[in-house]
Formats: structure tokens, sequence, C-alpha cells
């Protein structure tokens, strides 16, 4: 367990780089099974290094080296939502979304392990790291809706719309990766626009939100085609509107 | 630590009444502290009984008392879904969801602290009772759909919401129990009309099941209010219907 592969690679990479190969050897097979079930001999392997050269780079064992991974996932998972200020929010989210689900795909069931829980090397430091992801997302996404404060209403709706978004992603997983990765995007941007109008109903600051999103939206795009998806299922529901406001269709 | 309390109820109890008392009191420890916090002393103390009496009901010590107390507080919570196939589902679900939510308001943090895992006694097996309560609410949400079987789509689109309430129901015990439990509600019941109308947007079943639901609600109801409120708040948007449809307003 002591020798060296003796591989180029072996003597060539820096300390930063080689730090980085461990990490990604460890993401790699914490992907493929759960935590619990990889040791530091394997992640040895995986990277091609002796398990001594793991150790001298994490001390700590296999605790430090999942943590390290988890941080430097969690990164890699912050990244995904930063999106330019531009153009319909739906679109913004769409690129997001595209991005996140990607890593859901590659990270598979090291994802599912991490948010799922009770594994037996979970702690409140891996558990302040997933909330900080959670955290990081909801903050871009209230970033783009523009709102210098947003109230509580509007956080909860933003952050309830986030767990939803983790949930879909496990159920994907779980479901054998259906469906097809975009249909399941266009259905996220779509839950988000139903979740922001209901709220809107009760909140000015959301009403103000949606109001000022739909007039960037066009015809085209997710939201008109959801409009008009969406108005013969609920056309028949004319009876619910008070007669001040008259039926939708005579 | 082994002497009996001598109170008359130590002596008159039933194993069972004995047993219940027991998780009574671990779980309204569990309510106000971690889980690591809460010692067997503790427990007894609460019980007005001695240490030993504990272990003799749980002779796996804390592991085991707070499976059996997640397990008890599991079972009385799947308790508050249960709710007769009768009126418009808006009133069904408001009633399950006062019921679950007064079940949150009682068990606080001991509810907080399970849900967000990072808990030193948090094993596979806790998860596993999370998890079946989050099924069986699944399981009672479709029931009320009276859909024989439901498809991926409509069954992701209720576990999402699933999580969503549960979502909100740790923000709004991480915010001091802010807003009041029946505005809370209110925008929970909001959000499943919300989300099964996006989702009936592209998927047959769930709009038949859109359909349905709201052959049953009357405009004084929450679909009826809903839709009232959002009316206003998408009105301008009528630039994004196609030609065809026809703008909402003239």
């Amino acid at each position: 367990m002591t020798s060296a592969t003796g591989s180029p690679a072996y003597r060539r990479l820096s300390v930063e780089e080689r730090r980085a190969q461990l990490l990604e050897a460890a993401l790699s097979l914490f992907a493929h099974r759960a935590p619990e079930e990889v040791s530091l001999d394997d992640v040895a392997e995986a990277a091609g290094v002796s398990r001594p050269l793991v150790y001298r780079y994490f001390p700590g064992g296999k605790q430090q080296l999942y943590e390290a991974a988890l941080r430097s996932a969690a990164d890699e998972l912050e990244q995904c939502f930063a999106e330019p200020a531009e153009g319909p929010l739906t679109s913004r989210l769409t690129r997001a979304l595209d991005r996140y689900l990607a890593f859901v795909d590659q990270h598979d069931m090291g994802f599912a392990a991490l948010l799922q829980g009770g594994s037996v090397i979970e702690t409140s430091r891996t558990t302040a790291i997933v909330d900080g992801v959670r955290r990081a997302a909801a903050d871009h996404v209230l970033s783009h809706l523009a709102v210098p404060e947003p109230a509580p209403r509007l956080r909860m709706t933003v952050r309830m719309w986030i767990t939803a978004v983790e949930a879909a992603s496990l159920i994907w997983l779980d479901e054998g990766k259906e469906p097809p990765l975009d249909e399941l995007r266009d259905a996220l941007v779509e839950q988000f626009l139903a979740v922001l109008v209901a709220a809107a109903a009760r909140d000015a600051q959301t009403a103000d939100v949606v109001r000022r999103a739909l007039d960037l939206e066009t015809p085209e795009g997710p939201v008109g085609e959801l409009a008009r998806r969406v108005l013969p299922v609920v056309s028949d529901a004319g009876h619910l509107l008070s007669p001040g406001t008259g039926p939708r269709r005579p």
C-alpha cells in the first residue's frame, strides 16, 4: 500500500493539482456508491496514487476527504446558478436549471446520498454545506427578481421552490432519469411561474415581481406557452369567478 | 438514580400506558432540544420515573428511545392526513393541513431537528421513518385526486409539493412561527392548486384531475378567491397569448 504507482502523472502534479485530482476521484466514487462504502484505498486506487499520499493531503482521513469533496461539489454547484441579469426571467432560469440538472446527472448517487441524509459520515458540517448551497440558490433567484428587500412571503415562495427542485432531482434519479432532462427543466420553470403567480395573489411585492417578469416574456416563450395550455384546462371553471368579474367565457 | 419516585402514577400505569408516557416525555424533550442534548436521565426526570425503569422499557438506551419516539410521532403525523373523500378538494386539504401544522407547532424543534438531519443519532432507520411519512402524505393526496394509477408526472408534482410543505414548515419554525398558521395554510393550499394547474398544462391525467377538482369548488372557496386575486396580476400579459386565443381583455 505504500508503493507509489510510478506513473509520470504521480510526480508531475503540483500540490493544488494533486489535491484537485484526489477530490475528483473521491467525487466520482461518491457518485456511484454510498459514502460509507467508499474507502481511502478506493480513492487512492482511482487516483492512481498510494494510500499514504491520500493521507498526506487529507490527514483527517475519509471524513476530511468527504467534507472537502462535498465543499468542492458545493462550489461547483453554486457556479451553476450564476447567470447574467438579462432577458426574460424564464430564459435565465432555463439556463441555470440546465447547468444544475447536468450537475445532478453527473454526480448521480453522490448527490442523492448527500441530500437524503442518513449517511454515517454526515455531520452538522456537511449539513451546513448543503444548507449553504440552498441559501445560495435562493439568493440567486431572489437577485434575479430584482427586489431590493424581499419580504418573508417572497423569500418563502422561492425557498419552497428550491426545495421542490431538489425533491424533483432526487425523484428523477430514483426513477431512472425519467423524464428527459429538458422536459423536467421545463416543468420546473413552469412550477416556478405557477407558485410565483399564486403567491402574487396575496402579496403586493410578489405581484410587482410577476408584472415586471411578464412584461419581459414573449408569446413564443415558456409563459406564453403555459398560458395557452392552461386556459383550456381552467376554462370551464368560470362559475368560480364572482359576478363582478364575470366568467372568463360567456 | 435507582430510587422510584413513589408517586401514585408510578405504580398505577399499565405497561402500555407507561411506554406511552415515556415516549410522550421523550417527544416533549426532543421538541425543545436537539436529540443529542437529551439524556435518558432527562427523560426519566420528565416522566417522574427512575432511569432503570426507562432502561427496562428501552434496553437499547437513547437510540432506541429516540427511534420509538420518532415512530410514535410519525404515526401521529400520518393520522393527520386521514380525511374523508367528500366535498371540495381544497376543503379536505385545508383540514389536513390544519392538523399537520398543529403537529409542527406542537413538536417544534424536534420536528425541525428530525427533518434537517445532521443529528448524531440519525441513522438509516430514522431516515426511513421520515421517508415513510413523506410517502404516506403523497399517497393520501393522490388518493384524494381519485386517479386509479397516477402516472410519474402527477406523482412527481404531488411529491414536490409535499417537500415544499415540509420546507415551509421549517422556515415557519425558523422565522418565529410567522406568518399566522391560517395564512400559511391558505398559502400552501394555493401553491398546491398552482402547481397542479401548471402540471395540467402538459399532462392529460393531471388536466383531468384539475377539471374534476374545479367542478367541486365554489366561488366563495379558495379557488374562486385565488382566481379573482390572480386575474388582475396577469391581466396585462395579454400579449403572451397567441392571436388564435386572443387576449384575455380586449
